[in-house]
């Protein structure tokens, strides 16, 4: 996506170990006008694909869901991983761990929001290691549900979150993906 | 707004001691396409009023804001609540304390994001005692910004966030307002 790729080289900033930050966008202050072409340029490419339900984790992937979600016309579900506000005591779990915040929590999204009749499509901000959206496939699993896919504003193919999914077979749709870090400076697939 | 006010005594369900659930529409299941016209309600309400930036805290919050500053051409900030993700060093922190949880927390936004010529419009989905609004007011005010006001999808009278917030001559724009909750039944103002 172009206009992603030119916002990535001109905004993204890199800090220690390689960590990519696109918090001046994408999440914390997001650029709704450019997250509502993500969430628009995700659906076109799951268009067709008889997608039922959005799902997420919260927070920085709810903005990219909403928008996508949008554009294909259905509703979009985040799972729960703080214990705030409502929900159902009867919930699909699961156990996500985290290596930025090196522990593990559970995710949950509540039974009633999720059954058999769905074909469910993952949206995330950003793919790294994957685990969260292997905690969500999980989820959708348990409920009965298909997976249609993957879709994700950016990849970073430094983890291996894409290639782990791609090999279960798993339709992974990213709008840009971030080769490497050299010299401190961000390399998109196609660029270098 | 009259699809709001539809959809509450519709789908909202009361549980115990007057908590209203609106989880299935508003929060966790979203129903985006609603969403998308409280946020352009809300827009229309401060249209003109220079707003610069729409701030909330995540996570319930986050799509009525991404919806909100969509249409009124601006970008949407989330104050992060919890310890995941990258977040600036620098930041402006606000204790709140929660009545749900019965904890306080600490909301932090980065400081490269808000400053003193910003005008902002304090968005959430719901507004009850008010305590994470009053936190956000307070980084708006260390940030040396100012308040537009605050608008939310549905205000909860039975709580006195609202009144309070008004007492300190702040606008506040809801949407729809919950009364009270009669026999197990949810009272919409102007309803009673």
């Amino acid at each position: 996506m172009e206009e992603l790729k030119k916002r990535i080289l001109k905004d993204a900033e890199v800090g220690n170990g390689d960590i990519i930050r696109v918090d001046m966008f994408l999440n914390h202050c997001m650029d709704v006008e450019l997250l509502d072409r993500v969430g628009k340029a995700l659906a076109k490419r799951f268009k067709g694909d008889r997608i039922t339900k959005v799902l997420t984790v919260e927070s920085s992937g709810i903005a990219v869901a909403c928008f996508t979600a949008l554009y294909l016309g259905v509703p979009a579900i985040y799972a729960k991983k703080f214990q705030t506000g409502y929900i159902d005591p009867e919930v699909y779990t699961a156990e996500v761990h985290s290596f930025s915040m090196e522990k593990s929590y559970t995710i949950r999204v509540s039974k009633r929001y999720l059954d058999d009749d769905d074909r469910v499509l993952l949206v995330d901000d950003i793919l790294a290691s994957g685990q969260a959206t292997l905690g969500l496939l999980e989820i959708v699993s348990k409920a009965g549900a298909e997976v249609a896919g993957v879709g994700v504003a950016i990849e970073k193919a430094t983890k291996d979150g894409g290639s782990v999914l791609r090999r279960m077979g798993i339709r992974v749709e990213s709008l840009e993906v971030v080769s490497h870090v050299e010299d401190g400076r961000i390399i998109l697939a196609g660029e270098d």
